[in-house]
């Protein structure tokens, strides 16, 4: 069994973690596992997978490997990795390349490392896996039967490949499932947004004026619970007409960034743009003003525009940095204008990486049940699989839904045509 | 000018009425209307139309006059005309045939009247006029340049007779319009059937147990006004796993209803389905229970079910029936089981109606725009209309919203393959 | 037996009301009723009342009735009676002297033939009969045990008489039982009020700024539900600094009225004070602001003033008043100012009038048992009584709460010095 | 000037934490601050205090000392001291004695260098520099013009001894301001008992049952964010009928511990008594369900009874520690039962203790003006001192309120007996 890993010896404290994790993934770590182990839809399968090598994952892998895979996992991210998480798993026989602060070398031979396995299924999250296997290891991927994708960035990179006729297997965008949407989205980054924002400042909510630019799926999580926590009035501004109709609806004000910026206590971002704050409404905001980033990547909060307006710079706790301005205003942003729910707090809570890691487990067996039968493309998360998660789910909580009865179901197929 | 209604003499009480509507319908009767007074955009068109004779239709029949068109209009409903509003509109130099209480020939009469017309576009309620024209005026039919549908049932019929092959003149479903379900069902019929249960009963909600059966829209609307006006415990009943997790999410209890029944103080339906509440609920029901319907037909709660199950019957406030069960408990239905906003309180305020018929304008001058492009088949509304709706909505409210950068805009444009 | 009613036949239309309002009242017409039916506790007691003549009124009276006492009730109010209930009532035994639209004179003669009752216990709201008593049959007075009193108005009153030593009996103070505000002001009057105000206008409450004035119990319960209904923004005005900040940390903004003035939709006054909404206001109001109140008295909206600013006035709907001013705009008055939840709306839910009367109820028996214990004065309703309702209430509700063990008393004692 | 701390140099780190708190206080380091540089009402003044040694402390003595206070400060737990915050007030020429871990005698001593300082007015968290001025240091106790008392604890030993007739000083106590309550109990603890539960557990809120034990203000603020992070079902559990029912009207479940016991996730208490959660609770818990205490002391949660049915033990996270019972189910406790907010999260937000502070700043300085006017007994916070920090906390967040005309106030006045 090859592997690399930091220390073989953390294996217990990640043990100890991935309990805690698998706890909150009834899915992936009980349901779904139960019956995998004892149907071994995947016996012998061999699966290469670049992940985040975080507790969830490994419930992930151990679940996969239950239900007979081989499988070989690579980090996704150099920074990302729990050693001790990863001792556990190469405990549990699973082959494992990754340590935190790999240098970008040995990131890329790590998944080279993945790609020589010759997997029959991939995993990746962010696409540099199906990237690799197509560019440099085109033999390789010739011979993949299916591969999954768990972020928005794979699948724009894979709906490229595709475009351009250059994509070797069938793809399966988890990403896109609603299971995954509705809970990383709205109800994971609603919470953990708040809770980063919280654990940075260690500010009172309630009476705060917050204001949320973007009203998507994300936006819309945290509108709620900054609500929920107390906030006086939320703000939302949105540059679509109809989601911005929608916010007002929902109990919301609306504005333009650059009045909300003169009424705002905490600005969180998360529209997919960039400088959606910038000089323009630094310069009205009030002194003390909290400026947080749940969007996905770093140039929502246009820092060289706060650089530009700043005569100094500090960092006053561990997560906040203060920029004070010519006329003596100090502005915060928090965890550098990075996504504030992973840096300052704990990212999603497992509950959440359940529903997703769920999609991914299902959407493999059923790359394996199909294999032959799915052209090389870019395709949804069955409806099926992604309905399955939501019953599994239900039924993990304990809560039981309503059937319909043949006359019902008669009733309802009148209606169409 | 022709026309057939109760009493001319009733013009100045509907008059008042109109202007009531017109007031909160900035959209129909200020925004769209200026502009088409300006643009005559329907300058000697003939439209007819078969649509409920309420002060909200007055308003987009009055728009369309003063954009230039010829206007017919007929009831889609042989009890929903107001006549005081049907008066003030014949004195406005609007052709109508309806009043309340019109027998089912003097019904199809008007319909018929509105068909030997020989109007450019037709606008529909129930599509009664479509099947109307294609089954009994074909000749009139092959020169429509096309029609709308405010309904669900009209675009069901609508889209059979695409199916078919027989239909004659492109048509547009408002009914699927964003900007239509999501004032009509969520925000519209979620006020108004909270508001007919209160009316009908006079019972305070605080403190009670409510079961909403169905999660689309509508129960959506009913769920959340029904948390906000105090209800002690929401209950969603859902046969969909997806709708019924993110009820769960959205902070509410599932159950199936037999459960449900056994709780709940006030069941209220919204499924689309038939036999929602029937005998095995009913049996389990708490005396006082109380029964009320916000979907389409009165189907959902099982009427001969609850008739079997009662030894005696009575009205006990007039739009509350009670039944006696065997055993002593008492079954309260609302409405007979009809929609309850409906017949318990004034349906629709007018601010939904305004977003529906902004729809409906909007649509009308795209038809006529486009005559001769479009082949017969049924289309959505234009995602542009739309969006022009609620942008027109955010104006009326005077809510401003904010604009893409151009770097913002290049940003966005370079994530789409 | 004496009565004096507009019509016996109205009996079973009565009887209806009665039994719905019966339904909804399960401690005045069940829990305490079974037992006073059974311990008859006020066995040959002779009550004098003047109450609004209700269906819920009608309820208690039943319930005195069963419990042993001979009952006589006056109207408190000419306008209030109603007149089926009335007759109900007295083919039930109770003497009545009470109809819908009596004069002054009659009003008082009904309340002197309560008097002339020489009655051992008297109940009151409003203060009439209390003051009658004293000024007019003061050799009754003398002889009463004690009496009850439902309203703030009444118990200022009393509160008068007791300071100038006058007052000759021990009257209670039903009014400020923590069980009655609970549910009168807040979830009372919060639900009718935003009732009434929908009935009157049908308007969407979903996307409005509603200003509500005052937050007191009312206040804080009008504010809850504009929320619950989907205002996009309540705003509070309060004139105490403690009252604002809590309305502010409760997630509402707060400004004074003037600013207020300018971006309601909607206003709803509660303060207990005058002019609340004055000339300065209304000039900056804007084009189809509604105005309604929800304060005792029409005196929260200053209608001198919006009368010297409007150029024409007219009734638009039952409910709604249009005041043109010079400028164009139009404010719209409900109710004429006055409790637009029982103008507009039914007032209280039966659940609400059944907490107060439960307290009534207990009053009396009170009274009853500690005869010559209690000296002429002002007493609130015993602490024991207000707890005895909340908990009966829950037993109504079939919700059950914790008990302490010994352990958990002792430990509780023992922080009590 | 004497002190004795951990390390001077850590001065420039705690000076940062200062700052940081007094941004987010802007009575107690600012409008209190400014005026009281101005005015120098304490000039002169000996003040000994004995308090948490927090960054938020430091503001409030840096005022004290910017008014013209010599000021004495002393740690009020051997374990609460910051000890980067204590040398930066010594750099500010603050007095301290106090290091975090310092001992019993330790503690001792510093409380008596305190009492040695024969200051003119004492403050106190906790009581136990009243109690060592009574015992040990009477001589200085009768010189004392006046105290403060911040806690509930401190507060009834101070009650004990007025009660015994020995209390030699006038005492505020600050604890029972509604502007302390109102921030600290609903809104503070609400928010970071919340926090403190997702830093233990990173689980998502959405979605689970929270048992919330105790409908005080801290249990209000609980429930309330608890719903706010999307709990499906928010339950409560209370002793006190009126208590029960006003969580029922504010739209929470109430059920006994007994049967809440069987449904819930997450069980938070907050009744002031002890074994709210014991082994009759814990034998019906779900597998996974997780118990956090709120409540000042660690006796809620009943831990021998948790220890007595588990089969073994172990630390899964920081501040989880998992129970295995019997069966298999595991029970997760927090925190080890102490304060779930203090331990896992960092306690009250600044903004929160600005106003119990200015309550306390104030408080100094109406007992420094009233020298000699009060007798030795124990007083509440005079409401114009409540008042005025809800009037400076509005002006803090640029809120203004409304102001009564001179007709107002004497229509209010003329319904005052």
């Amino acid at each position: 069994m090859e592997y690399r890993i930091k220390d073989i010896k953390l294996a217990p404290q990640g043990r100890l973690q991935i309990e805690w994790a698998e706890m909150h993934m009834p899915l992936v770590a009980k349901l779904i596992r139960e019956r995998m182990v004892k149907e071994k839809p995947l016996q012998g399968i061999k699966i290469g997978a670049v992940l985040h090598v975080t507790k969830e994952t490994a419930a992930l892998m151990r679940t996969l490997k239950m239900a007979g895979a081989r499988v070989r996992l690579a980090a996704s991210n150099p920074l990302s990795t729990q050693d001790d998480v990863a001792a556990a798993l190469v405990e549990d026989g699973i082959e494992v390349c990754a340590w935190r602060g790999m240098s970008d070398e040995e990131y890329n031979k790590c998944i080279d490392w993945v790609a020589s396995f010759e997997p029959n299924i991939v995993m990746d999250d962010g696409g540099d896996l199906h990237a690799h296997l197509h560019e440099k290891r085109p033999e390789v991927a010739e011979k993949v039967w299916g591969g999954t994708e768990e972020t928005t960035t794979g699948v724009i990179r894979l709906r490229a490949m595709e475009k351009q006729g250059v994509l070797k297997y069938p793809a399966i965008a988890v990403n896109n499932a609603k299971t995954k949407m509705m809970f990383d989205n709205r109800y994971g980054t609603g919470q953990s947004a708040i809770d980063g924002v919280i654990r940075a400042t260690n500010i009172l909510i309630a009476g705060k004026v917050v204001v949320v630019a973007g009203y998507g799926w994300v936006g819309r999580g945290i509108a709620m619970r900054a609500k929920g926590m107390g906030a006086r009035r939320v703000i939302v501004t949105e540059v679509d007409p109809l989601r911005a109709l929608e916010a007002v609806m929902d109990g919301y004000d609306v504005m333009p960034m650059i009045k909300a910026a003169e009424v705002g206590d905490i600005f969180i971002t998360a529209t997919g743009d960039k400088a959606v704050i910038r000089k323009e409404h630094i310069e009205r905001m009030k002194d003390g003003a909290i400026l947080a980033n749940a969007g996905h990547f770093n140039v929502e909060i246009w820092i060289p525009d706060l650089e530009a307006l700043a005569v100094s710079k500090r960092k006053i706790r561990p997560h906040v940095t203060e920029y004070k301005l010519r006329d003596g205003r100090r502005i915060y942003l928090l965890a550098e204008g990075r996504l504030v729910n992973l840096v300052a707090a704990e990212g999603h809570p497992s509950e959440v990486m359940d529903m997703s890691f769920a999609n991914q487990a299902l959407s493999v067996e059923y790359l394996v049940k199909n294999r032959g039968k799915l052209k090389p493309a870019l395709y949804s998360v069955p409806p099926e699989i992604d309905s399955k998660v939501a019953e599994l789910k239900l039924k993990a909580m304990g809560i039981e839904i309503d059937k319909l009865t043949p006359e019902q179901k008669k009733y309802l197929e009148s209606w169409q045509v």
